[in-house]
């Protein structure tokens, strides 16, 4: 008998966790996970975790562990130049992280090395009864369906790195989470698209320092007439400093970037400050490119995420953002396929979404590292104006956020058909807008958008705007959902689960409603302004009156109108699994708003109802 | 040999269990703690955690442990009264458990029950290597000092709760915190003055329920026809209910109430709502009474603390708050005595200030309980008159917060002498308020009054006003505490430690400076603003700057203002290191705030040198 197992992970770096804890978090399933490192990362190398990304770990529950690390948090850059006489450097100037229009809850970089953030997962997992097996690597794969084993068409060939171990298994999917070097990527015949390599060598150290430098605790980026450099700090006093190298045509970056030559570049770039080295932990050093895999996956069965897709300069710290979201995106999408409630050619937008997003980065990457690196020795022109940085750098924190990236229109996600929305705020492909609202049953100020854990359900929001207006709205809503075509119904579980454990899933795994009055929340009566096909989300009914107190932290904007509906009659807008906004409806009377719904979820459930049966209730 | 203690600690309840966790975070104490039950506290008894509580809690960083319970959060409070044709019962209204003007960073009641609590405590304890002996008692204890014990002049004699194990220590102090039937107590002779008990009996009981009542996820009171009960959630779906009942005269109220008999009044009080018990994790009966020790201390060197001290009813959710402060004010005072830093007689501000704050709650508590009660049956006129009673809630949230706490003016707490304040926010004898403000060194946006951990240094804020203005008030004050008859100097250390380990307290342990500039962040040079007595304070400089920013949060008040100083010439706040506001001083040029300074703590500083060359720095 062949080994079966649902998925096949190659790569237990960052990404290929990430598949694996948001996998268990949504089913029980039968993961095979291999690496090649004997060992897990023990510190240094990827490190920045941006806001929305902290978001997404958040619903995962992981962000209190990562919080206890006590973490650099990076609220605000200094931009520092030569000095006017070239002899030192000077401060130019200050910009935020993230700028105040971009709507976080989390207005910081988080930097964290990777040694703990494998930690973090890898103890979650291990809670989960998951271990990575360690020294493996991937021999060769086919796509051979087989009446034996109908549901596992994939056949991997293992193999223990020192050769002598190989063992042959049988899987549903197998995702190539290997790196910038990726076996997967080379076995599935996917050539990476290169950017021309440029010849910008880079070091990087990790550390403790003592400093005469004032911005030693701030994020940097320093242009001196020496070269370039770049300031991150950790957190608990540690530092991390990319240092430009110069090393003689040819010679490879690491063998020649020591450790006593960075700190020297580190200290020619910073004078006349001086940085002393209390302790070091780690230090790297490459060579800028960029690169783009031309495909992501075959059959929608093998898929690739992170470095093995798209490699670029660690500088803007996305990397592992891009890396965790294409596994974060391909997790929730393999959970409703496997589950009966999603159709198998939805997988094409994994590829669709994280292959477009990763293109628009490596385009912002490659002038923005190219405007990093000046060019050595002081004598010639140098490349970085650096207004013309500054400028790269402000117009795209919208971008290196996370909240500036946006899914393409497909099946999953609707172009607006609705009443046109007056903001920007809420939009179809980007992430779920931030908006505090009270929870009526408990009097909690809680944030609306992070009110349903990742569990594989698409919330629902209903904007139900004021009470006695949308009540026969909201009614006739509840009927056409349980009418006998519709999608709802064929997914509702025979009894409704009134458990508290059950709270987000009342009827179905697969959906739960959210319902937001535009009333104070001590008029709001669940029973009687619900009908009892919405009264079953009483843990999910909220009132929209943040605007009326008057608490410290202020004045908060009313959440129908940040969303770009009418305050009195609402509206609706379908949140994916991952927290990307599907599509945005009109609340109104009649058949409208059901049917519209229905046809939303009709275009991407399986096309035959003997699929949808198979549905895990 | 006899054996020496620093401290006997008799009960190993949350009052007892606070005090060894203070010491053991001040100190490397060496600590008997004795325990008459055999097993912690499993669930039940204490649970409400009141705001200013948080607070202290959060800088013994045990915050995070309380909320990873996902403890019961009280935000609101609902009343409920007979309906009009008393059947049944109605909602006659809400209101917050802490009104908005209430200055707080958690504007909610905590609900996590005893069990839990002592167990984080006790954890905590487990990690510095403090373990509590069970099923032992005291039996007795002398003052007498001796030769050849000259640190330890208290004899204890203790003995195993089945009397076949006895030892005879030595200690400094001698702390009972072993509840309201107190042995300790009874060996110093200390009568408890009791008002006149009442007869009004009260049941509780914790657990799961299933119900239909809307407002079963709310705190509530409720005054029906049928009796009074109050509802307080506790999170994860528990619930407690407290209902009062009625035992033949003379009956113990344990006795009677059995579970089916509390849970058969709870459904008669708040019918025609049903509660049904899934599961019942503990419940309980009493009787209201109100008592105050008559003395709280002896010779400086045994104290009582908790319900030892002061006993009443527990539907305020005062007593375990109440004795958490007990042991909190009583710890860093030893601390500093026994580190030679606060002389002996300070040691009577204990009694002086706890004493009279627990008297004031007393009288707020023979209130609030008596209106609560009602009597049986029905027809007899009813006691609580529930606008009486709303009003009578609504008057005491700003005691029943914590923040309404003041303490009496006495060494330790000076009047305010400087140029009067323009607002009630900071108060000698009040905890320091909340403000936000950015720290220089790393652009964090910093919650001010959080930012000394609970060490045992007085943290000194020098609210710096614009910098080209107190730019002389600064460097005269710096000078003047370095002088030769400087307190300061007395105190400080050879070296100033520069280490980030040593950052909140470069000069010494018994205090800190804060420094906050009334000035955009990016536009403060430490090196330049700052001599170097307080540059060495880097972690600790900030910019009053929030107002600028826009960010979501919205507009926050100056942190000045708030003060009540001037924003351009700032004033000086010293906060002893309980938290509580000890001194308001003017920051002027020449010599007189320095000249103020020292004044308050020559005050209790020990009066011989000798004494303070003792003194662990």
């Amino acid at each position: 008998m062949t080994e079966c197992y649902d998925v096949v992970v190659v790569g237990a770096g960052p990404v290929g966790l990430m598949l694996s804890t948001c996998l268990l978090r949504l089913g029980s399933y039968k993961i095979k996970q291999i690496d090649l490192r004997p060992f897990p990362t023990k510190s240094g190398r990827a490190a920045g975790i941006q806001a929305r990304t902290l978001d997404v770990l958040q619903d995962l529950d992981l962000k209190r562990a990562i919080m206890s690390y006590n973490p650099g948090r990076i609220y605000e850059v200094a931009f520092w130049d030569a000095s006017k006489d070239e002899a030192g450097i000077r401060r130019t100037g200050t910009a935020k992280t993230y700028p105040d229009y971009i709507d976080t809850r989390h207005p910081f970089s988080t930097i964290l090395h990777q040694g703990r953030i494998e930690g973090i997962f890898l103890d979650d997992l291990r809670e989960r009864g998951h271990e990575v097996q360690r020294t493996w690597t991937i021999a060769g794969f086919r796509n051979e369906p087989c009446g034996e084993y109908p549901d596992h068409p994939l056949v991997v060939d293992l193999v223990s790195v020192d050769g002598r171990d190989r063992s042959i298994v049988r899987t549903k999917y197998l995702f190539g989470a290997d790196g910038a070097r990726s076996r997967v990527r080379d076995l599935l015949g996917v050539p990476m698209l290169s950017k021309d390599p440029t010849m910008h060598v880079w070091s990087v150290i990790d550390g403790v320092v003592k400093s005469d430098f004032p911005d030693i605790q701030m994020k940097c980026t320093v242009h001196s007439s020496k070269g370039s450099a770049m300031i991150i700090p950790h957190g608990n006093n540690v530092v991390r400093i990319y240092a430009q190298m110069y090393p003689k045509n040819g010679q490879e970056p690491l063998a020649f970037a020591t450790v006593p030559k960075i700190q020297q570049a580190a200290n020619e770039i910073l004078a006349p400050y001086k940085v002393e080295w209390e302790r070091v932990d780690w230090h790297s050093a490459y060579r800028i490119g960029q690169g783009l895999a031309s495909s992501y996956s075959l059959d929608e069965r093998v898929f690739i995420g992170g470095d093995a897709c798209h490699t670029h300069s660690p500088k803007a710290g996305q990397g592992m953002n891009y890396g965790f979201l294409d596994a974060h995106n391909l997790a929730w999408k393999l959970h409703l396929v496997e589950s009966g409630f999603l159709r198998r050619s939805m997988l094409k937008t994994y590829e669709g979404e994280r292959k477009l997003v990763a293109a628009k980065l490596i385009e912002f990457d490659a002038t923005y590292a190219n405007l990093f690196s000046s060019r050595k020795p002081a004598g010639e022109k140098k490349v970085a104006p650096s207004s013309e940085f500054v400028q790269v750098f402000k117009q795209n924190t919208f971008l290196t956020s996370g909240y500036g990236v946006e899914y393409p229109v497909n099946s999953l996600t609707w172009p607006i058909n609705s009443t046109p929305l007056n903001t920007t705020a809420l939009r179809p492909g980007r992430s779920f807008p931030t908006a505090t609202v009270t929870r009526v049953i408990d009097a909690h100020p809680v944030y609306l958008e992070q009110e349903i854990p990742f569990n594989g359900s698409y919330r629902i929001y209903i904007f139900a705007g004021k009470p006695a207006i949308t009540s026969k709205a909201i009614f006739d809503l509840a009927n056409h959902l349980q009418a006998k075509s519709s999608v709802f119904r064929r997914y509702q579980r025979k009894d409704v689960d009134t458990s508290y454990e059950g709270r987000h899933n009342p009827h179905s795994p697969f959906f739960t409603f959210l319902l937001v009055f535009h009333a104070p929340r001590s008029t709001i009566e669940i029973q009687e302004f619900l009908p009892d096909y919405f009264a079953c989300y009483r843990y999910h009914v909220y009132a929209d009156d943040r605007e009326m107190s008057q608490r410290g932290e202020a004045k908060e904007r009313n959440a129908h109108i940040k969303m770009g509906f009418d305050a009195d009659k609402g509206g609706i807008v379908v949140v994916r699994p991952d927290g990307y906004v599907g599509c945005v409806l009109d609340l109104s009377e009649g058949r409208t708003s059901g049917s519209a719904l229905n046809r939303y979820f009709k275009a991407t459930v399986p096309e035959h109802e003997h699929d949808a049966v198979a549905a895990r209730l």
